[in-house]
């Protein structure tokens, strides 16, 4: 049966700073610049979630794309959107919010989730200059 | 020899909807909601086609990317541009025309054609937020 | 008071054709070419609606923003989303669906529910390479 | 002498949200929505500056683009970028940080720096389907 | 009758450099930076052109887009593309092609050839950050 | 230990021409067309790199995109930025500057300075719709 790749789309936009409390604050403005900023800054984040299996013979979905979108709302961005990473979510607790660690805990969030098909790649943009994707590796 | 994906972007703008013969009216709204809808609906789509091969130690070419846009229109864009892709498509029968089935078609329309190189890779925006990906798997 | 643009951007997918019942079939493909294929063809629709006002000096609004993206949904792209431009929508009869037309007619629904602010500008992109705006002149 | 726009680009990333303090924490969150989160939220911006002027006879310029974009790191973007809107601003005081006034008050930093030439829009998105523009009037 | 503005979008890639030769090769670098390189650099253009006018009643047409991206092609990014703007272009002559300068000469070059309707806006990105215009004023 | 990819992406503006010294000047046109100009053409190129490896336990890098960043300017983006890509180039020399093999001499230049991680694709846009990579294979 042939494999096929779908992706979907979806945004949030939030706080976060990069920040580590084991450190003092001029290595942690050394290091991370700008984005340890104590007040916060923040980004449009763009996520994209791939999944990977065959489409349906009789209706030609390997997912129903819209019912990844909701997932996709449920199970993350709605808990991301207008929020503080650092402060506001459930599932990102004593981890820092890098673009990094977000793909490994959206993946976390959706994997079991995800029937009939397998998730493949969870990608997140910060800014369209910089973006993670992380595979299950 | 070093191996270099070469990938060329062409675009169609098609109707189309989602609909199952054997279904009921009612299933079939139920299970695709407004893509079901009797009267088309349609979308421009983005078509991203790679190939995978060394460069040509003379020219530096994979493939000649103008020729590889040539093949594609002919093979595949001017067939699909400005068209029904349920009634008007010769390449396009029987089977559902989701942007899954579609990446299968367009790599079957295209793969006898690439010469001196790979098809690496077939993928299709429907959207700026949904897109499909075959890779001959 | 400073005058403000502020504008909400929607979107919505549909099929159309360009047909003039009084011209005979070659006239129409001469005149219109590929977009009168009777079978339909479509597009990705984006729709930028821009009102102007001064800014409430309390919350340093224009207008709700969000607000303004329902009213565009309930009077605007809802009716028009996976729909037939041609045959589906109250609002476009008897008129041809270019875009130019299709400017005025969403002008017409939005202008009379603009409220505090004055509608500035509609303007509708059928692909990344063409686009119409009505100014209300 | 041809009167020529130039338009120049710069982003920031920062995070703010909206509050009124003289409202309840009930009226904020109705009013508001989401954007009234009491630990912030942020955006990705991107800010365009369009001055308007004759091109130099020798050079071509109406402005040297570099020297524009090096005003409004130096006058905005540096004092914007990583920064929280309602705490971290100088000429951001007593006012809400919409976008709406964000383009307003950027105006009065840049307008009185440009030489030759006039200022003539402060265009800012706040996410790509958001965005306000001020053209002092 | 109402107005509607129509742009069309077209697209060229050409090599230029910014040098006045009667300044010392020191005064070109002092003041056009790396964009003196002697040995040329160059761009993606994005060129915008928008004309005014009247739906006609039948057709829904200001203008037909197809001729209009003819018209540009054959009397301007024919012209350009893959073209040194310094060198190799009829009308660019004695004149420092910055895109301020472009915008006017693209103007002469198309307005005469407009039919039925006006020419408004002619607008070039030489990169996504920088961008000119020029509306005939 | 989980891998994450994280890509930072860099621009540069350059001139070159596609021709084979050995050839006659017909063979030159007929084979790479108006690549072949012989003033030379330019492009806006984009440039991605993806680094592949475990974020740091404390930091939650993978890399500093901000050094990342700043390896790929002064080992790249700086040496091609407004330069003549077939004249001007140290690491470009007896090749042809066709996208796939930019990919290959930038890997090269890369590669070697990537600590604690490893470099696992460079990928150029030449355009919007024609772009190239390499992963080392």
């Amino acid at each position: 049966m042939a494999q096929v790749y779908i992706t979907r789309v979806e945004r949030f936009n939030a706080a976060h700073k990069l920040w580590v409390n084991e450190w003092s604050e001029d290595k942690n403005f050394e290091f991370f610049g700008k984005c340890a900023n104590k007040n916060w800054h923040g980004h449009n984040y763009r996520l994209e979630v791939t999944v990977k299996g065959s489409p349906d013979p009789v209706t030609g979905f390997v997912i129903d794309a819209k019912k990844l979108g909701s997932l996709m709302k449920r199970e993350v961005t709605d808990k991301l959107d207008h929020r503080n990473l650092n402060l506001d979510v459930d599932f990102i607790k004593d981890v820092q919010p890098t673009s990094e660690n977000l793909t490994i805990l959206i993946w976390q969030q959706l994997e079991p989730k995800i029937e009939n098909c397998k998730l493949y790649s969870v990608k997140l943009y910060e800014t369209e200059n910089i973006f993670a994707e992380y595979r299950g590796e």
